[in-house]
């Protein structure tokens, strides 16, 4: 594996890098943020995936997310990979924000012409955990992941998928049951076809209504959200949760919008919790 | 004055807002932020000043500063202006990030053409503090002031000739000695003219040279700062406190660069610091 070094830079005791590397996946180059704090030598710490929404790229959390001070605090390796793949062999569609590049949905695309690059679930759950493991100072034996709106979904679904690798999951405003939204329904249908059984494993919703458990999920949604009632519905999982008797702590935070704003008024909150179950596992 | 609210966002338990109004002193319109706790029902709270670096709007330390939980912790107004006047009448040049738009060095220019817009002293120093005072719940008599690169030359050299209406003046790798050196004698000379005499009130060690003093001034500067050796000089104001007996706090952080991973990092100890100061006041 080649990974080339973007730039590296100190910052909150720590180095804020940003790496690109070849990815077989996606068959593109893939480039993606890494906030390695400051640390003995021979010494791993554990790991919080964060996952973007629509339209980002690693950059966005990187540059307005407010983890570093957290993470040094913590000792918490902060990984932003970015949001599908890129470049000019990539289909897209030259009109919508919401679909194509930018919005990779997380999942494996298996429709035409999106799945021979639009392969960012792999990407996330096998390929760049391999590129972390072999490159950085990463206990991969302690993860947590996180994410925004779409990635919010990411983060939910990864982390509902794979709840003996991730200790602890949450959210900031998650699109929790993209089967039943436009944004997830119009995704989910050019990626993966009309039969809507296979959505299932890509809602974080149907993966709790068909048996998928996390003991530790915590979820932030503003209540002043313009996506709140179409798109995201919190109120799907709250419902969900209960019905199923998971224990999440999901919170309806007065006021916030959809932004950064909000994003990084919560950010340490987040990373504190983690943290908290993170090394609890020790 | 008229004020237009271009946005209002809720964030770390306050609201960070971005304002526009018609400048007398510009004769443009001029957009800038301010980020105000929450607070008791006719409260008044201390502000600081930020100024922003050379190509920056009021938008770059609003997204990549993270100022707002400190000041929210410790109740403080933040107020961010733009770096220059804006607009299709005002004179620029074509090819110059360090002259024009989004570099008006804080001076009141006196030059053709640059003289009819390119007021960002009268502006900062009169024009925008009554606007404040009349919008928002501040309490004009504690005010400290900080920035970063030209608007930590803006910062040392507003502060240093308003003493008394600073209470603490502090900055981020600073333009210390504009000049004697490119980037500031290019700007002097051009918004100013050829006499150098002229340029010294905006000139932190001239001034300090010429008696100027603060007894509670920080800066932070980075020793992996590209812009170090040649821009900003540092040492000359070491140089220019030591031998006028001024106690200021000068701090070389090791390793960091010039961009906002390094403001960031140090930006809620400069508001605690800030803040320390201003409530001894009352």
């Amino acid at each position: 594996m080649t990974l080339r070094t973007v730039s590296e830079t100190r910052s909150h005791g720590g180095i804020q890098g940003v790496y690109s590397h070849p990815s077989i996946e996606t068959g593109t180059d893939m480039t993606f943020a890494v906030f390695v704090p400051d640390h003995e030598p021979g010494e791993k710490m554990p790991v919080l995936w964060y996952l973007s929404g629509l339209t980002c790229t690693h950059a966005n959390v990187m540059e307005k997310g407010e983890y570093r001070a957290a993470c040094a605090e913590h000792g918490i390796i902060f990984i932003a990979p970015d949001t599908s793949p890129r470049g000019d062999g990539v289909p897209d569609t030259s009109d919508e924000y919401d679909f194509g590049k930018g919005a990779g949905f997380y999942v494996d695309a298996v429709q035409q012409p999106w799945s021979k690059h639009y392969r960012m679930r792999s990407y996330i759950e096998r390929e760049l955990p391999d590129l972390i493991t072999a490159s950085f100072p990463a206990d991969m034996q302690r993860q947590s992941i996180t994410g925004h709106s779409m990635g919010g979904h990411g983060a939910l679904t990864i982390g509902l998928r794979g709840s003996d690798r991730f200790t602890s999951i949450s959210a900031f405003s998650p699109i929790v049951a993209p089967g039943k939204v436009p944004w997830g329904a119009k995704a989910l249908a050019r990626y993966l076809g009309e039969d809507r059984a296979a959505w299932r494993e890509y809602d974080a919703v149907a993966l709790i209504e068909d048996g998928a458990r996390h003991p530790h999920m915590l979820v932030d949604q503003g209540t002043a959200d313009n996506f709140l009632e179409e798109q995201l519905q919190t109120h799907q999982l709250i419902t969900a949760c209960k019905d199923a008797g998971m224990p999440a702590e999901i919170r309806m935070q007065d006021g916030y919008d959809h932004s950064y704003f909000f994003i990084s008024t919560f950010m340490a909150d987040h990373v504190a919790w983690h943290a908290k179950h993170l090394k609890s596992e020790i």
